[in-house]
Parts: structure tokens; C-alpha cells; sequence
């Protein structure tokens, strides 16, 4: 089976140390498993310019992410909203993906304002860690712990509680 | 209004310090608008000792949870199965539990083997942060995190982001 490759591009810093040393940690846990890359774009300045509305600064995010959005990859947009899963459920889509020769996967996951609804419309999946909101920053962390379980469970590995 | 008071129940230890810094990040957020205080119980040793069963091991600690709840307080255990609410309905949940006189609040968070079915029977709400399994101290930073953040939206204050 090939291996998988993972892109997750993320849009806002993360600030808090704490948030950095989470990320790295389930970040080394989940290389072996696949190529993972997290490239991070920066916000759109709207509350500092004034000039831009939440939306329009939604669209300029947007526009940077598709940038990076790789037009081979299965796109995978973090929402709310989206489409809930157990960590059994999301493993077996990742393995599926693997199984059909779609090695490339791009996570995207808005900033503090959110993510952009084309963005959300234009992705294969929608996917809701929570029905709650959480910070960017978590879902990242929260993304990173899930990918880590997913390859041990794919991998029928025990995972270190 | 009286002031909420909170006390968060877990079992076992976090061992990684960038999750024990980050709930104590939330943590000093949160206690401006509330009594918080944290326990944290020992896990039972069944991995150890070989002849306890898991359900033994969760029985033992669900024991141990027993003598800390608190017989006036409205329980809350975090199970994976629960309710699912948004940040909003979370955060109208606590202030009607305030409007209603019911100051005092026990989350309970089962350890890395989970927590005993009696426990979530006999809780007054068992809430599901996600359908996704998370570690149990994921569990604690997302909890925190949203205690803060339903103060906030109870205040009607901004949230940084």
C-alpha cells in the first residue's frame, strides 16, 4: 500500500506555546505513518484595516488556501458543521482513500473567523471534530491526535493511553 | 446571580506538559468567573497487578469518584456516547442550572479505560465533547476551554481568539 500524504494547511499562528509543543508532539507521533506537511498561511489583517469584512477577509484566506490545495488531493475542509465521525469510522475513510490509489490528502482548517463557505462547498468532505466551537489552534491539535490514532488503528497498533 | 461553583473529577494523571500547562491556561481563565476546583484520582493499577479486569479497574475508581461528588451538586460525566451540544446550548445550560439555584456542578472524567456505566447512569447529564475517542486529558483542556469560553458567551464578552 502506498503510503499517505498528508497536507494540512492551516490559516492564523498559533500563539500559545503550550498549543506549539501539542502539535509538535502528535506531529512526530504521526510521521511515521505518512508524509506530513502543515504549512501555515497567514490571517487576512481585517480588523486592523477596517476595510475588509469578516467575509471579504474569509474570501482573501480562501483565495491564499487554493493556492496550496493540491489538484490531486482529496480535500478534507474542518467544520462544525460537517459530517461527525468515531475515530473507528474516520481510520476506516482514511484506509478507503489509501484503498482506492488517493494517496494525497489536504486537511484545510480556517483561522479565527472561520473558513470560507466555497471552500466548505468545494471539498470532498466536511468534517466536524465537534459540534462544538473550538480555537483553530485546537483543531489542530485535536486533527494532529486524531490522524496519530487513526494509523494505529489502521495499523492495529496499541495506542499508548 | 450566585457564583457557579465547579469541581472537575479525573482520574488519572497528565503526564505530557504541554497538556498540563495548557489546562492550567484555561484553567486561570476560568476562575475569574467561577469557583474551580480540580481533582485529579489515581488510575487503578489492573495493567499492573493482572488480576483486576478492566470493569474491575473502572468499578475500583468509580468507587473512588463516589466519595468525591459532591450529594448536592448537578453531575456531569463526559462520556463519548452522550449529548452533544453546540458552545451556545452548552453555555445556556450552565446559566439555567445558576438561574435555577443549582450552584454547584461535578464533571466527572473517566481515565485512559474510560469510566463505569454506573457513573454515567446515575449522572444528571452525560455530555459528549465529541464522537471521536480523545485522551482523557484532552478531555480536561477541551472542557476547560469551554467552560471559558460559555462564561464568556453568559457575560455576552468577547472571546480572544
Amino acid at each position: 500500500m502506498p503510503q499517505i500524504n498528508i497536507c494540512i494547511l492551516a490559516v492564523g499562528k498559533i500563539k500559545e506555546h503550550f498549543y506549539q509543543t501539542g502539535i509538535a508532539h502528535y506531529s512526530i507521533r504521526v510521521k511515521p505513518y505518512c508524509n506530513l506537511k502543515i504549512t501555515e498561511l497567514p490571517e487576512a489583517k481585517w480588523k486592523n484595516k477596517g476595510r475588509f469584512s469578516v467575509k471579504n477577509a474569509l474570501q482573501e484566506e480562501a483565495a491564499a488556501l487554493g493556492r496550496y490545495i493540491r489538484e490531486d488531493a482529496h480535500v478534507v475542509a474542518l467544520a462544525a458543521e460537517g459530517r461527525q465521525m468515531n475515530s473507528e469510522d474516520f481510520a476506516f475513510y482514511l484506509e478507503r482513500l489509501l484503498i482506492a490509489g488517493q494517496p494525497k490528502v489536504d486537511f484545510i482548517i480556517g483561522g479565527p473567523s472561520g473558513l470560507d463557505e466555497g471552500i466548505k462547498k468545494k471539498a470532498d468532505l466536511c468534517l466536524s471534530l465537534s459540534s462544538l466551537t473550538f480555537p483553530h489552534r485546537m483543531v489542530r491539535l485535536v486533527l494532529l491526535e486524531q490522524l496519530y490514532r487513526s494509523f494505529k488503528i489502521i495499523r492495529g497498533e496499541p495506542y499508548h493511553k
